[in-house]
């Protein structure tokens, strides 16, 4: 751990030391947000603040890379294919500006001319995301949902072989607070000709979206130990699916239509360097369970390579909102419970010999713990519907209805550090179009 | 059908009027070559040659679209979305400059002097790829692959409702003559541990590509009857596939890593305009088989939404090359063997909310016929590897073995009609890279 960790600096920002809030000087996590220009320039989140790191390059305030790495259409795109240092370096130099301890008075005050509220920004996705591949490491979801879809069914023996994925679609990532209308479909009917309408069995997805930074060279497959040095950073990912157009189309080549209308991210990347403290040891395997294949094993990955994040779905119908209730935790659950680490995402995508591009985005596909209540999507929870979830406003929800929001929330905490969170991941579902 | 069709039109490139050539001038397909400069630019084929659009639009021999749409980075993409009046002028002005009876002696002394051999050109694929889909069309393929893989097997009953798809990779599209190494990835072994190793059932699938022109907006599903309007054009497309690994990942989320190393595509977009009048009605549906869903249903689609291109794969192993010997024909079958139209499949891609971009790729999925020497992989034409080919040279082929090359030719004959053809869809199987 480096003096970036070091619990007892602090921000000159105050909302940056109140307790709660996701963004601590021990965070500063890398946005994309529309400069006064109308350009978009990366961004970074002090407290309840945001800091233009373009405008302060501008402004000589920082110094560490080039101010064309900072704005442009290109996003993160660019800074992600530097050198992992050089990320690292932006970091610190940002840290030292906004550290109470760090720089001048004079640096200090025309910093803070620069900060701007986090509610008040216009933010994109942090990079333009060239590919979006989604994986299924939660085994506790596959489980569930295997079981929720075809009673009495176990996953496919591949499962604990393979870090299975498939590819999605780029197109329709969206930052948090976008919404989406209801999709549309084919909707099985029984043994009949199946209807085409409104999705009728609209759900969310739990996940972590993993941001790889340093691409991987086409034919040049990435070895385990080093699938880490691909990974810029991490967001909050809901991977929105329509169950019943899913559950129709998907034989024999996947899911399409069913999850490429929308998928919503967290707008922050937080970077590798701030979660290093939460690192946690691999999933541990249940006993029977096969040791990873060696493209998969590295000793230092299943020691450190998971993720410890407390996660949590908030639920907010129209009703609720109407009546000023507050949005309703309907699961909780933690990262750690992921059957494959980020690494071995990375050493598995490029095994075969599919590079990877800097700002591709990979999720990690819906993450639930083994017991109720820990639950990343609707379809665990309420077992396919049929048995809805109880809200505090007497509303009952076998899947999301029209007005629903959904927000996700991650956090990471460990005695001895600051905790840091991700900013939000939510949006709600708005009717179908009339057709 | 306009004057473009004219077969009486003849080009002044002498080998533009040659027996066989795939591109008269009533073509006129669009690619993307290196230019002099260094920098990426719009080119059109004429017999043997290729015509630099950007270079005669610089000479003032051409004045329908900026030049900046015809150089740069962006290649086809800008291009393809100006309205589709734009790229019919730019190819009526093309083929003016090109005909022996059209412009002045002057322009094509002019126009010849931009002339380069199409075999001395570095292509690239025609539009920056954004997003690659790929269907599942071909029906008998369906059939046939299904029965090869589970003896006794049918399709699933989604299929003659669903134009079945999936998000495919778009950063390993390679235009033809790229060769690529063998992938890696686990390998089932009966019910015993997974190997991981070099992939033992190297396959290729036939397929067409089809270009993307306008986009469509997210949330804004095409209507059937204005799905035609959204494609630009077409190619041929070789969806090289690890038909172990495949077999082993896929459940349930469908192909990934057994299908993301290498797609080959033939580097020409054959444009809408030239394929007019090789439009063919909608696959005959068998008796019993349902209507298509009002969404995906249109008369004028059914009567000529199909494409009648003649297919042929040809096969050449290493021994062959260097014995001298030619490329082998081991496939032939049409293009109308598609059970869903390229405007269906425009249409059920948008149907749930996510939109289309302008230089998108989608592909038909394998195409064969019902009949043995009609099948566009190696699964369906050697059973999954019982039943290997027979080859000239006295080798047998139950899949690919390294050194092999494999080549597609597409061409479009109707009487009264000057036929056309896609140029070469081509690469090499190299041997995987030693681990």
């Amino acid at each position: 751990m480096d003096a970036s960790h070091d619990p007892e600096r602090r921000s000159w920002v105050d909302s940056a030391s109140t307790e709660g809030t996701d963004f601590p000087l021990q965070n500063l996590p890398l946005g994309v947000a529309r400069n006064a220009a109308g350009a978009w320039s990366v961004v970074t989140a002090i407290g309840d603040l945001a800091l233009d790191l373009g405008r302060a390059t501008e402004a000589g305030l920082l110094d560490v890379v080039p101010l064309d790495l900072l704005i442009g259409d290109e996003r993160l795109n660019r800074l992600l294919a530097e050198p992992a240092a050089t990320q690292t370096r932006l970091r610190q130099a940002t840290a030292d500006l906004l550290d109470r301890d760090g720089g001048t008075e004079k640096a200090a005050r025309e910093t803070a001319g620069l900060l701007r509220p986090i509610s008040s920004l216009e933010m994109t996705t942090p990079t333009r995301i060239g590919s979006f591949t989604d994986f299924y490491a939660g085994i506790h979801h596959a489980i569930a949902a295997t079981a929720a879809t075809i009673p009495g069914a176990d996953i496919h023996p591949n499962y604990r072989w393979v870090p299975i994925a498939y590819h999605g679609r780029a197109t329709t990532v969206r930052p948090s607070g976008i919404d989406f209308a209801r999709p549309a479909g084919q909707l099985p009917r029984g043994d009949g000709p199946p209807a085409f309408g409104p999705c009728e069995k609209l759900d969310f997805e739990l996940e972590l979206g993993i941001y790889v930074g340093a691409g991987a060279i086409d034919g040049e497959p990435v070895p385990i130990a080093r699938a880490g040095d691909h990974i810029a950073g991490y967001c909050l990912l809901n991977d929105w699916s329509a169950r019943d157009v899913q559950r129709w189309e998907m034989w024999p080549l996947g899911p399409f239509l069913a999850k490429n209308f929308a998928t919503t991210i967290s707008p922050w990347l937080v970077t590798v360097d701030a979660m290093a403290p939460f690192r946690t040891p691999a999933m541990r395997r249940d006993d029977g369970d096969p040791s990873p294949l060696p493209y998969l094993e590295d000793e230092r990955d299943q020691a450190e390579g998971g993720l410890g994040i407390e996660l949590e779905v908030r639920l907010r119908t129209a009703r609720m909102r109407q009546n000023g209730e507050p949005p309703h935790p309907i699961a909780r659950c933690d990262a750690d419970y992921l059957y494959w680490t980020p690494a071995q995402m990375v050493a598995h995508h490029t095994s075969g010999g599919c590079g990877l591009q800097p700002g591709d985005l990979l999720g990690t596909g819906t993450i639930s713990g083994p017991v109720r209540g820990e639950r990343g999507s609707l379809l665990e929870m309420t077992v396919d519907g049929r048995e809805p979830v109880e809200l505090p406003s007497g509303e009952r929800r076998a899947f999301l209805e029209d007005g629903d929001e959904v927000a996700f929330a991650g956090r990471c905490c460990r005695e001895g550090f600051v905790p840091i969170g991700f900013g939000e991941c939510r949006a709600t579902v708005l009717p179908a179009p009339a057709s």
